[in-house]
C-alpha cells in the first residue's frame, strides 16, 4: 500500500490535474469563431431563452454531470475539506467518462452548511443534467439529497446508492447461488452512515411506487455503540426512524447478538473487526460483504475460516469487489438519456438486478460483475432509461 | 447574417455541447483505478490537507478557470437568463482553451441577486484557479468583482475589462500612428454600461499602485440621455462617482456637443448613431470605435467620409477589430502561471501594452491585431506574469 501511494503522488504531480475540458469543434477560422462565438451564438440563446427544454438538445447540459462536494467525509479521511477533497472528485469525474462517456466536473465547496449548499446546488444546475452528491457526511447528505428532489435533474448522493445498489445486487446473486428468498434472509448491516442506512431503508421501508422492491423482513443495523434500538438515548433522527422498519423484534446488544444466526453481513464502518469466531455464530453459508476500506472488517481469508460461503469487499485486489463504478455511470447514463428528473428508487432496483444480470455464471468468487466491465454500465442505463 | 444564424443553429443542434471534459490519463487496468481514484488518491488529498497551497501542484486548478454567469445581460441579447446564457459561456469555454490552453467551464446560475452571487462564487472557488465574470448586467457587475477581490483567486468580469484593455492598445498605436500623447487626447465615450464605465475609470482614476497607469486629462462619457454632468437626477452611484475624474468643465448636452473636436470616439452602446456630419464636428484625423455589435455606431466607409482617420469595430469582417479574445485568455494565462490573487490594473495596462506591441507595422487599417493571431495571448501572458 505504502507503494501505491508513493506511486498515485508521483503521478498526481506529473500530471497536475486529471482531467480537461477541450473543443468538440475546431475554432482556427473567423467563421469557426462567428458560428461557435459572437455573433452566430445569439441563435441556439434565443432558441433556448424561447423553449428552455432545448437547452438539452444545444448545450453540454445533455451529458455533462457535476460531482458536488464539500470535503467533510472523503474517503475514509473524513472532513478534509474541499481543496483537499479535489483528487477523489477528478478521479470520479474520469470514471463517469471512461465508464460512460458523460463529461463530470467537480465542484467542491468551502461550506458545509446545509443550506448554502441546497441553495449552490439549485443555483448552479442550469449547466448540468444530474449532480452527482459525493462525500457530504451523514446524516447531513440525507437532507441536503432530499431537498434537492424537485430541481429538475437527478440529484443523487452515490456514497449512500453506489454502494447500496451493489450491495443489493450481491444479495440479488447470492441469493440465486444458494436458492434463498431476499425476504427470508436475516442480515445484519454494521455501520449508520450513510451506505448503511441506505442499504438498510431500500430493502426495509415499502414504497408504492417502486413495484420492482424486494424487501427483507430480519434487519438489524449497528453502530460503534451495537444494535440501534428505541432505548438508545443517543441516536439521530435519521437512525430513530430507520428503526420504524428494522430490528422488529426490539434486540438490544452488541454486534456479536445481532449476527448470532445471521445469513448476511454486511459492514460499512470500520478495518478488523470481526474474527472466524464471529463468522461461525451466524447461520450455514453466510455472505460476508466487509466493504470498509482499504482494510475490510474481516479478510476473507479468515471468513472462510469461519464457514462463509461468499466474502466480498471494497478491494480491487480481492474478488466480488462492490465498487460503486458499476452503479453510477450507467445511473447516470441512463437518466440522462431518458431525461430524468430524478434517479426513483425503482431505477435504482433495476440498476441492480442489471448489475446481477451481468454475472451470468454465479459462483462464491463471482456474485458481482468485475469492476472494469465495460458492459455494466450499458445494461444499468437500458434498465433506467426504461423507467424515464 | 441571417445565414451565419442559421449554420449556427444548425452547429448546435448537431453537435450538442462544444466542450467536452476528458481524462488526461489512462484507466484501463485496476492498478490506472488504484492510482487515479480509491484507494491511491487519498495521498495527494492528504498532501493537500497539510499543505494547500499544494492543490495547485496536484490538481486541475492550475489551469482551470470558471466562466460565471447569471444571464442577466448576454451579447445584445440582454437578461436571458442561465440557460439560454449557456451556448455563449460554452464559446467562451471554447476560446479559453483554443488561445490559452486553459480549462474553462461554464457555471451558470439562477439567480441574479447580488449577496447570492457573491456567495456562490466564494464557495466555488476551491476547484478553480480563477473567475471569469461574464454578462452580468451593470450596475451590480461593479459591485460583485469588487466584493470578489480578497477571494485568494483572480475575479474578472470580462466586459469590463475585456474591451477596455482592447480599446486601450488601439489608442496606444493610434497615439504612436498620429505622433499623439494619450494624456492630451480628449474623447468621448458614448455608453456608460459595463465596459464604458470601465475604459473612463482606467484613464481617469489615478491609481497609486499602477506606476504603468496611461490617464487622459478631458474624458466625457454620455448615455443615452447625453452627457454624464452632475445636475442630472437619473444617475446611477457608478455614473456619479465616474463624475468625480471626467467632464471636468462640467459640460452638460447631447452626444453632438460632447464630440465636438473630440479626438476619439468610443462607442459601446448601439447601431446607427452617428453619420459622416458627427465625424465632421470632431478634430482632425480622429480614431472612431463603434463597438456596438453586430451593427456598429456608425459603418467605417461612413466614417472614413466625415475623415475619420482610423476606424475600429467589433466585427470581425472589417479591420481593427477590438475583440476581448485579444485580452482574456493571456491574462488569465499569465496570472495562472504566476499564481496571482488578483489581476490588478497593472497587470491590465500591462496586457494593452503587450497587445499594442503585437502590431509590429501600424497603419489606419491596423493599429490592432488580428482576433486569430495566436502570439497575442503568449505576449500578453508574459507580461501579466512578469508583475505577479
Amino acid at each position: 500500500m505504502a507503494d501505491l501511494f508513493k506511486r498515485s503522488l508521483e503521478m498526481h504531480y506529473d500530471v497536475g490535474g486529471k482531467i480537461s475540458v477541450e473543443n468538440r469543434i475546431p475554432l482556427t477560422t473567423s467563421d469557426h469563431l462567428a458560428l461557435a462565438y459572437s455573433p452566430g451564438v445569439a441563435q441556439p440563446c434565443l432558441e433556448i431563452y424561447k423553449d428552455p427544454s432545448k437547452v438539452y438538445d444545444l448545450t453540454i447540459k445533455r451529458n455533462t454531470v457535476a460531482i458536488f462536494s464539500d470535503g467533510s467525509s472523503v474517503l475514509g479521511l473524513g472532513n478534509i475539506g474541499a481543496k483537499a477533497s479535489i483528487p477523489v472528485m477528478e478521479g470520479k469525474a474520469m470514471l463517469f467518462k471512461r465508464f460512460a462517456g458523460i463529461n463530470a466536473f467537480p465542484i467542491c465547496v468551502e461550506t458545509q452548511d446545509t443550506e448554502e449548499i441546497i441553495n449552490i446546488v439549485r443555483n448552479i444546475a442550469p449547466v448540468f443534467g444530474g449532480i452527482n452528491l459525493e462525500d457530504i457526511s451523514s446524516p447531513r447528505c440525507f437532507e441536503i439529497e432530499e431537498r434537492l428532489q424537485d430541481i429538475g435533474i437527478p440529484v443523487f448522493h452515490d456514497d449512500q446508492h453506489g454502494t447500496a445498489i451493489v450491495v443489493l445486487a450481491a444479495l440479488i446473486n447470492f441469493c440465486k447461488l444458494t436458492n434463498r428468498k431476499m425476504e427470508d434472509l436475516k442480515l445484519v448491516i454494521n455501520g449508520a452512515g450513510a451506505a448503511g442506512i441506505t442499504i438498510a431503508k431500500y430493502l426495509t421501508k415499502k414504497d408504492p411506487n417502486t413495484p420492482n422492491q424486494r424487501l427483507v423482513k430480519d434487519i438489524i443495523v449497528t453502530d460503534t455503540k451495537g444494535i440501534l434500538q428505541a432505548d438508545r438515548a443517543d441516536l439521530n433522527a435519521v437512525k430513530i426512524k430507520l428503526l420504524e422498519h428494522t430490528n422488529k423484534e426490539k434486540i438490544s446488544g452488541d454486534l456479536f447478538k445481532a449476527m448470532h444466526n445471521a445469513d448476511v453481513f454486511i459492514g460499512v464502518s470500520r478495518a478488523n473487526l470481526l474474527t472466524a469466531d464471529d463468522i461461525r455464530n451466524m447461520a450455514k453459508d453466510p455472505l460476508i460483504l466487509a466493504l470498509a476500506n482499504p482494510t475490510p472488517e474481516i479478510m476473507p481469508e479468515e471468513a472462510y475460516k469461519g464457514g462463509a460461503l461468499v466474502v466480498g469487499t471494497g478491494r480491487s485486489d480481492l474478488p466480488n469487489q462492490v465498487n460503486n463504478v458499476l452503479a453510477f455511470p450507467g445511473i447516470f447514463l441512463g437518466a440522462l438519456q431518458g431525461r430524468a428528473k430524478q434517479i426513483t428508487l425503482a431505477m435504482k432496483f433495476a440498476a441492480a438486478e442489471a448489475i446481477a444480470s451481468c454475472v451470468t455464471d454465479i459462483r462464491p468468487d463471482q456474485i458481482i460483475p468485475h469492476a472494469l466491465d465495460e458492459s455494466v454500465a450499458i445494461k444499468v442505463a437500458e434498465a433506467v432509461k426504461k423507467l424515464c
